[in-house]
């Protein structure tokens, strides 16, 4: 077989044959396809597309690329979350633990951010002592002893993935849902779990800014979970505005914790419940309300035994910024939007994330919002703090933030939260 | 300026800004555009294309990317030929001789064959002693003296092109109009030509299958050389069928001399005379009349002068294969096809080409047709002889020419090999 052929049928709109498929994520994996002929060849995949057969074999090829994860029994079923990423979207945070507490296992394998959405790593790297890596025999231990794991993925986990990922990154070729949805699933299904519910997120904060997009790529998504024996649910959740109040990696621990405590804002308490039940039903465990338990404050013990597994001190202060400053409100009025990108952007520039792979975050970087969609303000009052080490960045994050608090004289009213569920 | 945004906008079917263009073409010369992304970009716009506006800016950026020949006052009007290969197409080595001895000068700046077209070059070092490699002074001193060279092409002109040409040959991007034709023109402006005539192959064993898209090639390229102010007139022309009798580096040779000297096949005649009469018009010499110079064997003393110059021994015997054997007709009847991918195949097979930039040919490997189109034979009649160095290449020859000469029993005729021109 000679890559040559592969990418020309492609580029000529034809389907890729399963001998195709295998072959040419396999020899890329190993290095005899260069980065330059895969990068040719998702650039035809974007603009061509491949359909649900090809897209199956795709996934299955980058599984193969790489060991399936086998915990073995961990004494509860075990159901995992995904999301395609958000500003401020923390809700991995409380609702590993939640998940827990209600008797599922949550082997929630995730990545660092890159970009204007943090990282899960990231955000748990905030907790002094915390490390993200973990060997196969601990992530099996801690899932039968306390129901939930947030860690790094292991190299060994669709590595074809992992190589392609970074590849599509660098030459524009990000935006294809065959892509997008193969590389989530693969790494899922390789993980082992036997329920995902995904988190499919739609707005100027998202991946995908149009309904009909993200809703593809749930679609896209779940019939490839049927395909492979993993029972998958899709939520379709509003990302034009940021989740919570807090965006950056300390900030959002914190604001997990309120939720763990019982506390929080109300769209990441509703969020939290909504993935929670989804995962619930996908366990079979039908006779818990994760409300309740979110309300009672009985996630947060599970919480603390999570942190404290992983060498953290889920009781130690966070870090906090050697520079905080207010963006007020230039008239008064009503809070009218909230634009997550700008926020999301904003952050990203405080030092939050990264725009390499090799940098580091600023643990206590971020934007904390003070208001609401909705909340009437007046002229000079405080709408958002800014969070950083490096004074310098300021300026950066302010231009972010231009146009992006909206106040007009109507009242206003957050969009839904809760879209739509794609199911199997 | 970001390369992903230059990808992205033409992944999006955006026209590229000439800034935008500009830079590029600039980073991907000096290394700050990694190959992987100039391959998603050449993918996009294979499929995206560009328009005329971009086409000719991205010529001029790959221009801009090297020197531009400035060969001087040689005392006789510059004019160059190019074709977009053949199988058989020898037509640059009589050609030259023939222009200059009618009074133009030809700086034919050639490179060597890839696939199953055979390179200028390699059929020229097949001359005892001859070597392609010459300082701009050789070029320009051998131009005022005889008025032919042919030569490598120096490592100054259009560095882009160089270094895009062999990352579209390996990310399956060579078939883009767009990229195929500001490759040939960026080369031939920078060589600092003021007259060009392109020979635009059509047919089997053409890179262009289909007339249409020949001629959208050839109009494009007579666009851009308009705009850059090189007079340019494009020939569309039959390669269906391998132009005269002989395939190879020697054996094309041999023909080429036989038509110096008044003789060789009539379509290698024709088709000489028709470039030849093109490039005198661009070069405004209308008093001579080609036709006559060739039949008169005047070009051929030209031809042993330009061959000596670079050291070659026009005199001296060309090299024999070591294995010769021939391919029988299987029936009695009327030859009706040729065909000259098939026959360009088994030339490449025996030795004639190569696969590899990397990789040598055979001076002595070829075919040799025995037959042409509308003559009868007898079943058992040789049709075509093999020649080779490698016996064993002999089996894969055979394969190629499986279905290559047809035979009927109704009277054939060639088809018309000019086809029609284009010209600004």
């Amino acid at each position: 077989m000679h890559v040559v052929d592969v990418i020309h049928a492609k580029r000529d709109s034809h389907r890729l044959t399963d001998e195709q498929i295998d072959w040419v994520i396999a020899a890329y994996t190993r290095g005899d396809v260069a980065d330059e002929q895969m990068a040719s060849l998702a650039m035809a995949i974007l603009l061509n597309g491949m359909d649900a057969a090809e897209i199956s074999r795709w996934t299955q090829a980058m599984i193969d690329s790489g060991e399936v994860l086998s915990l073995g029994d961990v004494g509860r079923p075990l159901v995992d979350k995904h999301s395609t990423g958000g500003v401020g979207d923390k809700i991995t945070l409380p609702l590993a633990p939640l998940v827990a507490a209600c008797g599922a296992a949550v082997p929630q394998l995730s990545g660092r951010g890159l970009g204007h959405t943090g990282g899960t790593l990231d955000k748990l790297e905030s907790i002094p002592g915390w490390r993200a890596s973990l060997s196969l025999e601990e992530i099996a231990a801690q899932l039968a002893d306390i129901g939930a794991v947030i860690c790094a993925t292991t190299p060994t986990l669709a590595p074809a993935d992992r190589k392609l990922y970074a590849l599509r990154d660098v030459t524009g070729t990000v935006e294809s849902i065959p892509l997008i949805a193969s590389s989530i699933m693969s790494k899922k299904i390789a993980e082992g779990t036997s329920g995902l519910v995904l988190d499919v997120k739609v707005g100027s904060g998202a991946f995908m800014k149009s309904l009909d997009r993200a809703r593809e790529l749930a679609e896209t998504m779940v019939a490839i979970g049927g395909g492979h024996g993993l029972a998958t649910t899709a939520l379709l959740t509003d990302m034009s505005v940021p989740l919570g109040r807090a965006v950056g990696n300390a900030l959002e621990v914190a604001e997990s914790v309120d939720v763990l405590r019982g506390g929080g804002p109300a769209d990441v308490v509703d969020l939290t419940v909504a993935l929670a039940r989804e995962m619930l039903a996908l366990a079979g465990i039908t006779d818990v309300d994760p409300a309740k338990v979110l309300a009672s404050g009985e996630a947060y013990p599970v919480w603390e035994r999570m942190i404290a597994a992983q060498g953290g001190d889920p009781t130690a202060a966070l870090p906090t910024a050697k520079h905080v400053e207010n963006v007020v409100a230039d008239r008064s009025g009503v809070i009218a939007g909230i634009d997550a990108l700008g926020v999301g952007v904003a952050a990203w520039r405080l030092g939050a994330g990264r725009a390499r792979k090799e940098d580091a975050v600023q643990a206590a970087a971020g934007a904390l919002l003070l208001v609401d969609i909705g909340e009437s303000v007046e002229a000079g009052q405080p709408l958002l703090e800014l969070h950083t080490d490096t004074q310098d960045a300021v300026a950066g994050a302010r231009a972010a933030l231009e146009g992006a608090l909206l106040i007009t004289d109507e009242p206003a009213e957050r969009a839904q939260l809760l879209i739509d569920a794609v199911r199997s």
